[in-house]
């Protein structure tokens, strides 16, 4: 069989699986969900074995430790993976809600009511526990999915694969709920990515670069970010000391993520009273410093930021710095240079709080606190499978909700159209 | 200026002009709604000269009376958009509901607010008034809109723009919230779909050619149907009166439209009592029935249905027919051949009905009504701007609510991520 015939197939049983998930009830999933938990912790040491194949294949190809770090599945990861199920299992399901219903003037009574988005392709890189994550998800909010992991990966994601199908058919479920793509083939995904028969939702999550490829080629509309910018703005009417504690940790905590601080916008009128001390604190974090042209004139040996600097996501130690002279032109900075991903403003004053919520047009808008909050744990929506910065039915953290739509249900007495 | 120059200058104002719009109050939109009105009215000798340019060239080329007659703008069609302009205004605006608020353990209220999608891009054929609609509905949900009609209806939608336009100013919004693209030239389409940059949503109207070639470029999301190839069900409890009568209205009724019923399902226990007096009735109205095996030994003369009249959309006075022996193969049918659009059950079986409710996947399912219903109007929405069938935040009619999203928005008082 062809690859593409063999993807092909598995989005049509994806396809007929779907049918069987939107009858399920919640008990029935939650079963499923907490036995695959438990296949995880029973079969650590035969998972341990086939991830070993793939840390061998990496060291052997000279991946990086932090690469082969997050590669690694061991007890520790496994019982995280078992508890994150267990998790989703205890989250109410969104299935079947109904979102209002109403009466018209002919007697039809017309509702809508939360149903799964249907069939979700996952394409994903490198970490094999987010196999298991994002199937738990999606088995919960009742929709069948389709993985396809990284070619690093590939033995680690197979073995998980055939752990969670185990479970779906001893509890009765449909087996192909959750399909891994067996292959390290690339194809794989341009394929996938066409087949609009049968997926109705693409989420990519990784690097900017296989998000735009799948962007660029994808029939089926697609959930994804590109990159986090997130913004910082200390307005002249901040308490500094919880400015400075938000800005630390929205940088320092942990930089390498989408919801890190990546410029900090000061107000000039408090400029000379924050910078010393906050500098010092970043300095002794080992954050380096890029700085517009006043910023550097304030701050000793300020690296001076260049143009490239304000849309970029340095995932990293490293922090772009601008001071702007009015609430008006930190606005103007993060409309041109942010991501629609996460800002937050620090600030006393009712007015100007309320306006950066209005105006800020990005997925998560914060008053004193920290970027970091953007997620769908932090949030309250119990787990994520990721964050969707397009302007869709998910802007956001995409919990088990935005992992489902709307369909119209309408209650009829023999009405018809005059 | 070249045509990319020109649409991507358009766009990067779309998106300038959608920041102003973020801001406004329901009443400024409404203000400046109502001016638009007036101004129709105002201008109307105006719009019919202009109108009469395209009238004239489409009678040169040729085009059908049918198509001719869509193209034509009188007092009466004039009046007709200048009402639905009005009673947009008297819609309420969706822009700045929250959507539940709550709190975290640590203090973080979290809250979604509904926000306009930003700026959406809609390609449409041929009626020059769903230049005005469209306008309406993206104005009241504080979206900017960039419009191209079809080359047919140039002079039309240029003067309707520049009205449009006018109110803008003349209302103290920003003008470029609603923008006609001025040139016939094929080109743009393909041009448009690809400013993912400044453009949020792509919604296409029109006939299937034009809806897939859309799909198959954008690099935004799109929200679309194909077609509609909406079911009826006549259970085995159905109440055979109802049935026939909501039959007859679904296919008569207007048969061009994508709610209409293309092909009708009944069980084989009541097909005795139901076709021939249903039969007698659609032959009357002059519909061609297409039978499966079964429903052509039962009655005379009915053309043989092939396997390609299952998925069509007739759109005219045709009806494909089957009995089915039980309501699995009806589900079955659907599933098979439907196009997630609408489906009706007519039955007094309590558990039957939920059951359809339940398992079919189409944006609009009804209980003992008419397909006809799948319409914003109808089922109180207001006003549509089109009907989705991709599994997105709008499945089904999209109304107001439809062309706006949700945001994050959280109060914190110094929270930090440990």
């Amino acid at each position: 069989m062809s690859i593409i015939e063999m993807i092909g197939a598995m989005a049509k049983d994806a396809k007929e699986a779907s049918r069987g998930l939107r009858r399920l009830g919640r008990a029935q999933k939650d079963l499923c969900l907490n036995l695959m938990a438990k296949k995880l912790l029973d079969c650590q040491e035969e998972i341990i074995r086939e991830n070993q194949k793939d840390v061998t294949k990496a060291r052997e190809g000279g991946l990086s430790p932090a690469m082969i770090d997050r590669l690694t599945l061991d007890e520790h990861v496994i019982r995280g993976m078992a508890d994150g199920l267990m998790e989703v299992a205890a989250l109410s399901d969104p299935v079947g809600e109904i979102r209002g219903m109403w009466k018209r003037p002919n007697g039809l009574q017309v509702g809508r009511v939360r149903i799964p988005l249907g069939v979700i392709g996952f394409i994903f890189e490198s970490r094999p526990n987010v196999t298991v994550d994002a199937a738990g998800l999606c088995l919960k909010s009742g929709n069948a999915v389709i993985l396809k992991g990284g070619s690093e990966a590939i033995y680690s994601n197979i073995i998980l694969g055939n752990l969670l199908r185990e479970a779906l058919q001893e509890t009765g479920l449909p087996p192909k709920a959750v399909q891994v793509i067996p292959t390290t083939d690339r194809e794989a995904v341009n394929i996938l990515i066409g087949l609009e028969e049968y997926i109705d939702i693409i989420i990519p999550r990784g690097g900017e670069g296989l998000i735009r490829f799948v962007t660029d080629h994808s029939r089926i509309p697609v959930l994804k970010h590109y990159k986090g910018v997130c913004h910082i703005y200390v307005d002249r009417y901040a308490s500094l000391d919880m400015a400075m504690e938000i800005c630390y940790n929205a940088k320092v905590q942990r930089p390498g993520v989408c919801n890190a601080m990546e410029t900090m916008l000061v107000h000039r009128h408090v400029a000379d009273d924050f910078f010393p001390e906050m500098v010092k604190q970043f300095r002794d974090a080992g954050v380096e410093l890029r700085g517009c042209p006043e910023s550097v004139r304030l701050i000793q040996d300020m690296r001076p930021a260049d143009e490239s600097d304000w849309p970029r996501e340095f995932s990293d130690l490293i922090l772009a710095v601008k001071i702007v002279s009015h609430m008006d032109e930190a606005l103007d900075h993060i409309e041109k240079y942010g991501s629609n991903h996460t800002e937050a403003i620090i600030t006393n004053d009712y007015n100007r709080s309320q306006r950066f919520l209005t105006e800020v047009d990005s997925s998560v808008v914060l008053i004193n606190a920290s970027t970091r909050f953007n997620d769908g744990n932090q949030l309250g929506l119990g787990a994520e499978i990721g964050i969707n910065t397009s302007k869709l039915h998910a802007f956001g953290p995409m919990g088990l909700e935005e992992l489902t739509t709307t369909k119209f249900i309408v209650y009829g007495q023999g009405q018809i159209r005059g």
